[in-house]
């Protein structure tokens, strides 16, 4: 038997009822795996705050730390936004991928055939698209000093940020995507503005030279308004695309929104060495949490993505994969991605069918 | 009769092509609504390094203040990609912002039902798509200071870019939007990235503020990996934009791209007070230059953005507007339009019959 310990963010909004079933989906996958899980669970976000006053304590991150992955569910709500931005729910997120480390973010954007027309865009268009984003998530503008809202020399105020990128930073995450191309279709995309700013000049320079190690890489690189407009162009020209932290953000959620249902997406954010996070890409939807109508299945996907990168259990991943597909293939589905002629669950009945299959 | 001095900038590729239709398309015109132009061609871009050794030589720059209102066709190419970055064409186009003061830029992105079916999006997502992308062109990340690539304590190279925005930055661009918003549908949206960067908060701040002189205006707000999605997801939703020199270079290219056809689309410039640029959103094309193929609509579109928004001549703006969407009611169209049915024209057929309607 392999012990894991796994700290449990459920956090906000709907995040407690998906990360319920996704706790159940692992426990039978760990009897079916011969794995045994011990479950922590952790405050962080909106409920951090309503507890004990701060987005991340730090018995949270210390949790995190002593455990082999987190899984996150959802955080932030209307009910916090006006709290001053050091003391907001996004904080403890931006707290937890410094803290651990968690350079590298995955964020796949895969068509499944059987929800390919909650897609906007033309099915012949999207048909097949797989694309998965390399972001960097410790780096950039989103860490950069200096920064604040400072007075300038007529009295006004001045609001500053500084994207900034040192060569070890892009190589690091450059060597995490040149090796998800290698496992994926061979193809790298890395995404800058190198036309304008000093720092894609270096961003790109810096993949190039890298790309001599990975010669069997095809590498591309576009600027990232380019990019923006080749996603929604066509979107199957791409198989793995690596950018920094801001550039990440934007254009991961827009391959995200290609596929018309955000609700079936994880991702996972690695560091060096230590746990990863794995979390759903949507947020917490405070509008009907608590209702039953959440759609679990990006928190269960989430979990696949734990087993397969954070604790290298890729078998019990496709298993935790092929139940979502087959869940969907029987025509499952919550009220995010419902279509005429299927039928609809809420979330724990999801879940049911999905430990069923 | 009117006078107007307007400076041409043909610039690379198809620039000189597509600005030949645009300059008889605008004969035309005067003549019918008494408008005198006086066309003068200055160098920029790709042309003006080959011709001086630098993309916006200074006699460029002094031809455009002198005048009433400058046509820009496009700049760039292979050719000049390896130069060091401040003697790319690219560096001209940001020294002519600069140097004009041209802090706010206009992106219209405009379905029209003649060419729907070039949309990658389904009909039903873009009938009737008007947005209005207003960005803010001289500040933000393209000129914030530090910038460059500076040696880190440890030896390795460091790249940095800084984003700043005053808080009068940020009201002229806020009230050119407003004004805008007021003569369309009335709302706008400020995309921002206010939950991690301090420079955003500023952004918010100032909008709202200034939201108090127009009660008539409705005004959202939303973060830019959100208004991505959104703008694949519902795009319908939007009106106008308002939005920092960065976010809003790749929105509105995704914006653009939702129309399918971005060989159609014009864009404006303008300063406080002053000369403003009216160009093609559009690039180069350096791969079918000078084969009478390319598409002079954005351009000739640019020219009516010229007379509406530069010369104050609405009526004559209307004129050209109206002859471009009958040449499409007519079937007319370019290789990058085409569709089965249709008449493929070169670029100067195109430009005939325009001239004709
Ligand atoms: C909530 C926010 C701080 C966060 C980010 O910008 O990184 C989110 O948009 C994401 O992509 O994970
Ligand atoms: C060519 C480049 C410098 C320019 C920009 O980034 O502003 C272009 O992308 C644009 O949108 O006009």
């Amino acid at each position: 038997t392999q012990n894991y310990r796994i700290t449990l963010l459920p956090g906000d909004g709907i995040g407690p009822e998906i990360m319920a079933v996704a706790v159940d989906v692992l426990k039978v996958v760990g009897k079916q795996f011969d794995l045994k899980f011990e479950f922590q669970e952790a405050l962080i976000g909106g409920a951090a705050i309503d507890a004990t006053g701060e987005p991340l304590p730090s018995a949270t991150l210390e949790a995190c730390r002593n455990s082999d992955a987190v899984l996150l569910a959802a955080i932030g709500g209307y009910k916090w936004d006006s709290l001053p931005s050091n003391l907001r729910p996004e904080a403890g997120l931006l707290g937890l991928r410094a803290g651990l480390g968690l350079f590298a973010n995955l964020r796949p954007a895969k068509i499944l055939p059987q929800l390919i027309d909650a897609s906007t865009l033309k099915r012949e268009v999207v048909e097949g698209v797989d694309i998965m984003v390399v972001r960097e998530l410790t780096g950039g503008i989103y860490f950069g000093k200096p920064k604040g809202i400072f007075a300038a020399e007529n009295g006004e105020k001045r609001g500053v940020n500084t994207m900034v990128y040192t060569e070890s930073e892009i190589e690091r995450i450059g060597r995490v995507a040149f090796e998800a191309a290698r496992k994926r279709g061979g193809k790298l995309c890395s995404v800058d503005k190198a036309n304008v700013l000093e720092v894609s000049q270096l961003w790109r320079d810096r993949i190039t030279q890298l790309s001599q190690e990975y010669p069997d890489i095809e590498l591309s690189h576009l600027y990232v308004d380019n990019a923006a407009m080749q996603l929604v162009r066509a979107p199957k020209q791409f198989d793995t695309i690596v950018t920094g932290n801001l550039f990440g953000d934007i254009l991961s959620d827009a391959a995200a929104m290609l596929t018309g249902s955000i609700g079936m997406l994880p991702s996972a954010s690695l560091g060096a060495s230590g746990p990863g996070v794995f979390e759903p890409v949507h947020g917490s939807a405070p509008d009907i949490a608590g209702q039953d109508k959440a759609n679990p299945l990006a928190q269960v996907l989430s979990a696949a993505m734990m087993l397969r990168y954070g604790l290298d259990q890729p078998k019990a991943a496709d298993h935790i994969e092929q139940a979502v597909l087959q869940v969907l293939e029987q025509g499952d589905r919550t009220g995010d991605i419902i279509s005429p002629g299927k039928n609809l669950l809420g979330c724990r009945a999801m879940g049911d069918s999905l430990i069923k299959a």
